[in-house]
C-alpha cells in the first residue's frame, strides 16, 4: 500500500486500496436501501416494532462498518503516525472518535 | 387517535397520523441523504476519522428515529394492550426491543 | 404481589418481594466482589487489556441487573400506573431512564 | 516512565506510575461503595427508577475508568509495540477489546 504523496489526500491518511473502496460502498449501498426500506416500512403503517427491528439492523450494520474504518486507520494511519514519532496527535484523534462512538 | 379497524394493519396498532408519518419519512430521507453522503467520502478516499464522525452522526439521528418510535409505541400501543388487559404479550415484545436496541 | 400501601414506599412503587430482592442482592454483592478484583488487578500492575476484560464483564453484570428492574417496573410498575389512570406519567418516566442507560 | 523489565510484569505492559495507580483504586473504591449503596436500595424497597438512575451513574463511571485505561494502553504500550515492529497483534488485541466494549 502506498503512503499518500497525493496533495489531495489528508497527509496523516494512507490511501484506501480498490477493492477497500469498493466493498465500503457496496456495504453502503446496501444500508441506504434499508433505510429506504424503513421509510416504506413507515408509509405503510407497519407495526412500530418491526419498524424498530429494522433500524436495529441499520445500527448494526453502520457499527460494522465504522468499526472496520477504525481497524483499518489504526493499523494503517495511527501506526504509521507512531513510527513516523507523531503518535501522540494521532492517537489522541483515534480516542476521541472512539468516545464519540461509544456514546 | 383512532384505533385500528382497517385489516391491513397490525391489531396491535395504533396507526400513526398523517403529521407523524410525514415527519419520520423526513428525518428518514435526510438519514438518507446522509449514507449517501458517506459514499462520497469514501470515493473521495477522504480522511477515515471524518467519515467516522459521519457515521457516528447517523447513528445518533438513527437512534433519534428509534426512540421516539418506541416511545409512541410505548404511550399508545403498550398503553393500550394493558388496558384491554393484554399487556403481559406487548411489556414482553417491548422489553424484547429494547434489549435489541442496547446490544 | 401486593400493592403498596406501607407508607414508607414510593406510592408507584410495587414493592419486590423476598426472593426478588435476596436474589437482586446476590448479584451486587458478586458485582461489588468484582469491582475489588478489579482494584487487586490494578495494585498489581496487571496487563491494561485483561483489566479492560475486567470491566467489560462487570459492566455486562450491571447492565443485566439493570434490565432485569426495568422489565420489572414496566410489568409491575408501569402497568398498574396506565390501568389506573395515570400512565402518562410513568411512561415518562420509564422513556427517561431508558434513554439516561442508552448514554 | 520506565518500560517493564520485571519479570512479574506482563512483557507487554507499560507499568502504572504510583500516582496513575492510585488514582484508579481510589476512582474503583467509589465505584465500590457506588454498588453498596444500590444494595442497600434494594433492601430499603427503593423505587426502581430511583435504583435504575443509580445503576447508570456506577456503569458511567466504570466506562470512565474503561476509557482511561485504554487511553493509557494505547499510548504507552500500543504505541511501544509499534515502535518495537509488533504493532500489529497489539492493535489486534486493542481491536477486540474495543469490541467487546462497544457491545
Amino acid at each position: 500500500m502506498e503512503h499518500c504523496e497525493d496533495s489531495g489526500l489528508d497527509e496523516k491518511m494512507v490511501p484506501r486500496t480498490e477493492g477497500e473502496i469498493e466493498s465500503l460502498i457496496k456495504r453502503l449501498k446496501r444500508i441506504e436501501g434499508q433505510v429506504r426500506g424503513v421509510q416504506k416500512m413507515v408509509e405503510d403503517n407497519r407495526y412500530c416494532v418491526d419498524i424498530l427491528v429494522q433500524i436495529s439492523a441499520i445500527n448494526a450494520a453502520l457499527n460494522k462498518v465504522g468499526f472496520n474504518l477504525l481497524e483499518r486507520h489504526t493499523k494503517h494511519c495511527v501506526s504509521k503516525a507512531v513510527r513516523e514519532g507523531n503518535g501522540e496527535d494521532s492517537i489522541q484523534e483515534l480516542m476521541n472518535v472512539i468516545k464519540q462512538f461509544s456514546k
